[in-house]
């Protein structure tokens, strides 16, 4: 079977540490395209940059303007290689525009499999079969969100109050995912993972886009094949900003990345 | 009164956007300066650089090498100027030794008031007479560790087990912390204070210095006077790394930092 995610997220050597890409229409939302998506083309490229280190451990990205579907120049830097991890810096480009700016440790995750002592505790949900797909949602969000059409994201119904316009309030949203075709994760696809869900927004009765200031991910461990739980959270509200954290719990029962952003609460829709 | 700390973040511009260190001997800790503190001297710089933003709201550090006392250079860049936020990078270097890269998102705290909606709560501790203050470490620590005569912290009896041989193993440390001087906090401090705890690993029973590969740290408010409280939380030690989750609260009540960092698990002492 065709798998669209590794042609979306494609990316070409040119030279002197830089790649090019080709970013499709179909991770289309709001204003933009989907920032998870940008983040696992840049973390494409980056993975060619050291021999050895393909896996991204730590990854901070800084949001400069909305990116639009076409053609884009990842340029690459390495800053440190040594020892086991390499830290790296990327700049992603549309003509003169910079659209991202990040630096992100890489390594090896197979080397850090080691010792695991989680006290976080997977999110308690209903079996995929009985949550709210996506696919639910009305065609005038659908025409405005294309990725909704390149996963499969099942809601927890306890979380989709928003949806009916009743929203809990708690700051609590969560769900099953899997990308189209039954794409079995790996980390770079971890990157996109972490800022697929709608803004935790919509479950404080905020619904629209929510731009991302940045976003810092880690990832812990290569997940196992299979879907990936996905929870999002936010404690602190407050002077037009809000926190967003996210855990990304695999197959296995691993919590394998986490990530915080920091995003501008919604404008009214 | 002489306030040491300004003097010990203090820069000088040397032009081209570079910014001439001299950093102090009295924030060691284990085998170099405390990353907090080296945090604070490059987020002093990051506020001279674009006039009428001189608050860091988001700061990405990823820490390349062990910092010693003496000079260093900090050279900082505009990755992007616009609207009410900027974009900086800054790399602190000492001689030809890169120490340390940073990303961060700068602008004016007095235009985020606004409305607050935090629902995280704030540390519920003993008043500060009633906690323990660090000056009671036995000798052999506060000599590989000078950064403790720096400022008064107080740890939460509940707390401080490790110190006494009894880690709880939950994961969770918290302090009333203020600098010496009764020196009233402000943002560029909260880049200290989110990384002068010790490890929360000690609370685990693992003590140990716990190099940090990446902190990010969010300033989401201006710091009332007075005390503060700290809090610093882990979930995931897994593959020989952790995360350390810390919240600042000011004398107000108010959530004024929250960081999450990536380190390596101390190494057996």
């Amino acid at each position: 079977m065709h798998i669209e995610w590794d042609e979306h997220i494609g990316v070409t050597a040119t030279g002197e540490g830089r790649y090019a890409a080709d970013l499709t229409d179909g991770w289309v939302v709001g204003g933009g395209l989907n920032g998870g998506y940008l983040l696992s083309t840049i973390g494409n490229a980056l993975s060619k940059v050291v021999p050895g280190k393909p896996d991204p451990i730590a990854v901070s990205a800084y949001y400069l303007s909305a990116s639009v579907p076409g053609p884009a120049t990842v340029s690459t830097r390495v800053v440190r290689d040594g020892g086991s991890i390499a830290t790296l810096a990327a700049d992603l480009t549309q003509g003169h525009d910079s659209r991202i700016t990040v630096l992100a440790t890489y390594g090896d995750l197979e080397r850090h499999a080691g010792d695991v002592r989680t006290t976080a505790t997977a999110p308690v949900m209903p079996p995929v079969e009985d949550c709210v797909p996506n696919t639910m949602a009305p065609p005038e969000i659908r025409n405005i969100a294309t990725l909704m059409d390149r996963f499969d994201m099942r809601f927890d119904p306890a979380c989709i109050g928003w949806a009916l316009g009743e929203p809990s309030g708690t700051g609590h949203l969560q769900a099953w995912f899997r990308l189209n075709g039954e794409r079995d994760p790996d980390p770079i696809e971890l990157l996109m993972v972490v800022d697929a869900l709608p803004p935790v927004t919509f479950d404080l009765g905020m619904p629209g886009w929510a731009p991302t200031l940045e976003l810092t991910a880690h990832v812990r461990a290569k997940p196992a094949p299979g879907w990936l739980q996905v929870s999002h959270r936010t404690s602190n509200v407050a002077g037009g900003m809000f926190e967003e954290d996210c855990e990304v719990w695999d197959s296995a029962g691993r919590l394998v990345a986490q990530s915080r952003q920091l995003a501008r609460v919604p404008r009214p829709i």
